[in-house]
């Protein structure tokens, strides 16, 4: 579905006017893939496109709504809190079947984000798949990345990329995006394997605030 | 309870045949503190110890059963396979109030260790509570720190030690254990987070699969 050629690869990052989202859609962006940024504002996502150009300095990324989005992109991106997971995916389903489909959602819980939350799908990422069915090529990825690192574009950021789906090809072409936005991906195993990198972003927000600095990250020794 | 003097303390090992929990008593006997190690079955933990002192090259270790550990322990380290973790609390669980427990046991389902398996109690940490109470000093560590890199016990690991715990002085002398073993130790927060701390064990193992091999850890960035 979708090909390794930046040019044809049209990404869609849906919830692309928060912070995540944002510096994940300018990384593409500045690497020649075309990207859309989507937000259940349409409004929003237009005004936030165009401060996230005029950063860029050129005419990179475009925005509309999460459904217009979903539409045009062949890959997508799922960047939006927790409290608006399920409603975003139902939102725009029908858009999706063929697809691969990142989800970036950690189950957070707020104010308590600094603890784990077992979700009751057991992770976020299994709740997509509850919701999206089979026809979605859904994959795990970028719950880490802290978007305080992810927004200085021209670093690299000191963290990998745990990639995980039970689509091998598709999580080889997430790999290309991980690496495509300044990192190293890691396949760490089927979607059910999200639960446990999910669970880790609460814990690295605790770190961050016990150890008083912000944008922990992870690497895996020994590859 | 507990002394930060390594000749005040001394460690009991529960599983302490087992090959992580041979390595980390091998690696605190080096440093100096008094070790025993446990078994079900005394014979086995008595001739495992011999042969431990023998590459050791002294009289460092201990072996006894479970409950004679237990009970000369002012430190108990919970090294069991995750089938054998509630009957072995249990069958301690008289010897322990008021002491530290360190838990290093990952929930695995064999044959499928490579994937997440969330317990019953969402943790097994969690489920040591449940069974212990709360007059022991629970505290949850170790679950990354591959044997295959432990035993060789001069050598640094390449890999974080996450700790968790809701007694913050607990932690800090397990902080302590964690640079008597050659790591670094990192707190990770309340003993909810060992679920996820956890969790990532059996992602690990699926690392080390994929990739070939042996031994992958975890390192936290940007502290």
């Amino acid at each position: 579905m979708t090909d390794k050629d930046p040019i044809l690869l049209c990404i869609a990052v849906l919830g692309g006017t928060g912070k995540e989202g944002s510096a994940l859609a300018m990384r593409w962006a500045l690497n020649g893939y075309k990207v859309v940024i989507g937000s259940r504002d349409a409004e929003k996502a237009k005004q936030r496109a165009v401060e996230l150009n005029q950063e860029l300095g050129g005419d990179y990324l475009e925005g509309m709504d999460n459904q217009a989005a979903a539409t045009i992109g062949n890959l997508i991106v799922v960047s939006v809190p927790y409290a608006a997971h399920k409603d975003t995916l139902e939102s725009v389903k029908d858009k999706l079947a063929g697809k691969i489909v990142v989800d970036v959602t950690v189950p957070l819980l707020p104010p308590n984000i600094t603890t784990v939350n077992v979700p009751e799908g057991k992770a976020a990422a299994l709740e997509a798949r509850a919701i999206l069915g089979d026809d979605v090529r859904l994959v795990s990825a970028f719950q880490h990345v802290s978007s305080s690192k992810l927004k200085k574009v021209n670093e690299t950021v000191d963290c990998d990329v745990l990639v995980c789906g039970d689509d091998a090809d598709a999580k080889v072409d997430v790999m290309h995006l991980v690496e495509a936005a300044g990192m190293r991906g890691v396949d760490a195993g089927p979607l059910v394997n999200a639960g446990a990198v999910e669970a880790m972003g609460p814990v690295l927000l605790y770190i961050n605030k016990k150890y008083g600095v912000k944008g922990t990250g992870i690497r895996i020794t020994g590859i």
